[in-house]
């Protein structure tokens, strides 16, 4: 059976495990928070989670991991039709990933656990977030899925990064970062009124005292 | 016919050319520096190169191209095997991109075009790439390319990031980055002695006059 390490809070955690609940895959998993001891790095090589334990090896990174539950378990298809429609869903999770997920990342000491970040990274940050969304709005239809009138691995992508890039983008720079692309904010409506990813809402809200606690811990405020 | 925007100078375009060259596929090319002018961002939504115009429409993010021309033409194949080992190809690749070639080209303004960047990010950009070799040491097999004894998507990804990355580690922390990964060194000589690989570097060689001139212009240096 596939294993999967990570923990109810984490966003690229909460990917995979929509993309298991869509598709009603059975896994385990491994309650793990991001780290780099020996014990873990020889499962994971990166430290990070998500990891997938599979009879063949471990795999890391959210959207790979997608696709591998795609090619296992093509009920419900995330990547679905000929090769250049395959290729833009590939594309549009990748630019919401490195071009919206990554950048508010690096602002989310700041924004969500109150640890501050150096101006430079939030002036680089502010920019990156703009172009970003503006990049998205160009590229994908929100018609209403980014790729068009079939949910895939570009919405699962989206619903849990643009949530945090919009509260990084609210708190940090008072902007309304969604309202910059047509059609964000119903899809974000759309993907959270899915049973699946309320009942994923619901256990992430039951793991963040254990992680507020943990993060405080790890900033010394215990 | 296919159409590929982009410059001789740039590493993800030679990822592009190097698949094409390899594949024996035939395209025109349409000598492209990223910008953000309206006409180049009604053909690319980002703005960056590669862009690749398809008879279906255009594909960005090299990656992306990579798999797609892969799947049009899959002599020569760059992600092959079952569906685990074209995860591990795709995991790969994205653990160069995201932890070796990203990081390091933050720091391109200083290592390569002499316009200095903030201490913050030049710090933050040597743990980046610490952690990044030492990710891709544990998970790479270097036997001799990085996903076993076939030459993979992958390998081109690394090949045009890995060397920009040794540079700047060497330029601005005098570190040599590519001793962290076993194997490293030999893949990048065995992949400088491909034919193909040759013919785009002598391109890109023949293309770098033009292309500082740019950048003293865009810098403000001319």
């Amino acid at each position: 059976m596939l294993t999967l390490y990570g923990f109810d809070v984490s966003n690229y955690y909460n990917m995979i495990k929509l993309a298991m609940a869509l598709k009603g895959i059975e896994y385990k998993t491994v309650m793990t928070y991001p780290n780099q001891t020996p014990e873990y790095l020889a499962i994971c090589p990166t430290g990070k989670v998500p990891a997938l334990q599979t009879e063949h090896g471990v795999l890391v990174e959210s959207n790979v991991i997608l696709e591998y539950l795609d090619e296992i378990e093509p009920s419900v298809p995330l990547l679905s039709g000929n090769a250049f429609e395959r290729a833009r869903i590939r594309e549009l999770s990748k630019m919401v990933e490195l071009y919206i997920e990554l950048p508010a990342r690096r602002c989310h000491h700041e924004a969500f656990w109150g640890v501050p970040v150096a101006d430079v990274t939030k002036k680089e940050v502010k920019r990156a977030l703009y172009v970003g969304i503006q990049s998205l709005a160009r590229a994908a239809s929100f018609s209403p899925y980014l790729a068009g009138d079939k949910l895939s691995a570009a919405d699962i992508m989206f619903y849990y990064s643009a949530d945090l890039a919009a509260g990084v983008a609210k708190k940090l720079y008072d902007i309304d970062l969604l309202a910059e692309a047509p059609g964000a904010k119903e899809l974000m409506k759309k993907m959270s009124e899915l049973p699946e990813a309320q009942q994923i809402n619901a256990d992430k809200k039951a793991a963040q005292p254990a992680f507020n606690a943990y993060l405080a811990k790890a900033f010394g405020k215990a």
